[in-house]
């Protein structure tokens, strides 16, 4: 993206802390770094002033490469951690931030991190903290038209990467030959990477994380597969459920049941639509006589930088460290169906990822629906 | 592993509690959970009591599963995040501990999980905490010979993927398709899972952390590839740099100075031989006059349930909440080579998996160390 994107980014961005009463942020989490400054890397920060300055800090290995991504004129490079201290003490005093609070991400942080960041040789003592996680929540939730399209580029990877998993499932293979030829085929595909495979088969569908193991999967038997490319720092989520072999009846009415309450919460996907209005949607499908215990996890998510971000529905949103979520705003992306139907023997899941525009969904992610492979 | 080896394990874990004068341990790192346990899933904690009483809470749709995996008699489901807290209380209550200190992973634990696990509903008022890092780092350092062998597996299911990465190196491949192969082999070799594969090429190999991209390898450039697959819940760790086409002079020099280092540093691997020893050596051969500038990262780090754990060199380790390494003990496994040499166009890093015995270094990783594919 154009350096003039990132420029009025961390201008509102800004505009948030004065408003919020924080003289600096002091950032480490990628994905705030890769939205403020167009370069996301691990093991470097960024100091923002309110009066919209930005600093960088890198390993000194880096300066070169994020001196063409990130267009920022204070880039420095640093040898170990007690150099990246110094180098965070420095820019403090460049910015000339003596007191007032600086914003940390408290939902990203280690005690240990936390302890770097505070140091008394990096942060000036007369500065206070506070978490600062939900300024950068709240700008990251409205997607620019930019960001949809790039949330578009991995949908299209996710859906390769399902095709090469599916195509996979069959008796005999594991669910990390499948997670496999999901992953390869998404990096062929244009992503640079990906969040966790998951792979789950038989009883393992039921499992709240079925990440893959090297169980065998076994004729008719279920098979969930969740998967989250990285296309240009940008993810979608796609998970479907498929059998590898021909469906019971009461695999087939879970399914259906689960389908059924998916797309009556995507058709209330729209601007000024409430999280809680979503997620009652999906409960109370789902939730028929006999089937109350059989739901677990949040029912929708946010997507973009992350493929798990905000807004999240507000019971788990405390709990994370981020605020109840607004009406939905034009742009904010969701993926629907992350809960998972789980009946004891196996579960299904069927999950898609969703644009909210002012006239309603726009679903991003497109692979059929259909238990049978 | 057998449960035998799990009850060992939490009757050493309690009786170093006890030493440290604490009443309990409030675990939710899932390679801590995994290796007191049996299992390490997501989601989910362990109490685990100085009297050496084990309770599990896991999310309510694994439960079964979880008792086949970990076998302690108190393994509580939870329905969501306010169930979890709920079932924390109630296995303090069920402990009978109402007063001292519980131990937390500091170096885990974000602000906002800590929030949730010190919760007033969660842990009793009058219950202190600390940190305990420290006394899971210790005893997972020292490798019993079940979990050497693990290791070993891994190291094999590390080099099946470096083989496929240097095979797919070549003029016009991209990073992220170099990746690909790697992983896809790791999978194949048996892993059911791995850590961030790094891939970078030309100028990007001058990175300290050189994700994939998208960038095409150019004939002559240096590609640096760094794997870490998980098999049984192991990893290795396996490092080389290699040449699409003929190397310059220039990059034979310093890789061949690297792998002197390497190898003078893997000589000295011991029982009773100090981590600054190690990277003393390391460092000494590396910063040849001219090149002081050069050299970046720890250059060795433990290796076992996580691709890098405790022990660290003491500069790094105090940074990241662990102690500083006692001398090492045999069953110790170490990556060596971590850090590069980064000249500025391109940099070198081989790096290799070691267990430390008695007699010297045995070394687990192989794979043939050669810029010339």
């Amino acid at each position: 993206m154009e350096s003039a994107i990132h420029q009025k980014r961390v201008e509102e961005c800004a505009r948030r802390m004065r408003e919020a009463g924080l003289a600096a942020l002091l950032l480490t989490k990628p994905a705030n770094l890769f939205y403020l400054t167009g370069d996301g890397r691990w093991c470097a920060y960024a100091l923002v002033s309110a009066g919209g300055q930005v600093a960088l800090g890198v390993p000194m290995t880096d300066v070169e490469e994020v001196s063409t991504l990130a267009r920022f004129e204070r880039i420095a490079g640093f040898e170990d951690e007690v150099g990246m201290i110094h180098s965070i003490a420095h820019h403090f005093e460049q910015f000339g931030i003596a007191s007032g609070t600086v914003g940390l991400e408290y939902t990203f942080l280690t005690q240990s991190m936390m302890g770097m960041l505070t140091h008394p040789h990096a942060k000036p003592q007369e500065v206070g903290v506070a978490d600062c996680t939900s300024i950068l929540s709240a700008m990251r939730t409205v997607k620019e038209p930019a960001e949809v399209q790039r949330i578009r580029r991995s949908a299209e990877a996710a859906a390769a990467g399902m095709r090469a998993a599916v195509r996979a499932v069959k008796p005999g293979a594991t669910e990390s030959r499948v997670a496999a030829e999901a992953e390869r085929a998404m990096r062929i595909a244009g992503a640079e990477g990906f969040y966790r495979t998951y792979v789950s088969s038989g009883p393992r569908t039921n499992l709240a994380h079925g990440l893959p193991t090297n169980r065998r999967i076994a004729a008719g038997e279920l098979v969930m597969i969740d998967l989250a490319p990285i296309v240009n720092g940008y993810s979608a989520d796609l998970c479907r459920t498929v059998c590898a072999g021909k469906p019971g009846p009461a695999q087939q009415a879970a399914y259906e049941l689960f389908l059924k309450a998916q797309l009556a919460t995507i058709a209330r996907v729209r601007a000024g639509a409430q999280m809680a209005e979503l997620e009652a949607t999906m409960h109370s499908t789902l939730k028929e006589p006999g089937r109350e215990k059989q739901v677990f996890g949040p029912p929708i998510h946010g997507v973009g930088i992350e493929f798990e971000e905000a807004p999240l529905p507000a019971g788990h949103a405390f709990f994370h460290g981020e605020k109840a979520p607004p009406p939905l705003a034009a742009g904010t992306v969701l993926a629907v169906g992350n809960c998972g139907l789980y009946t004891g023997p196996w579960g299904v899941r069927v999950e898609d990822t969703v644009e909210v525009t002012q006239s309603g969904p726009a679903v991003l992610t497109r692979f059929p629906c259909s238990l049978r492979k």
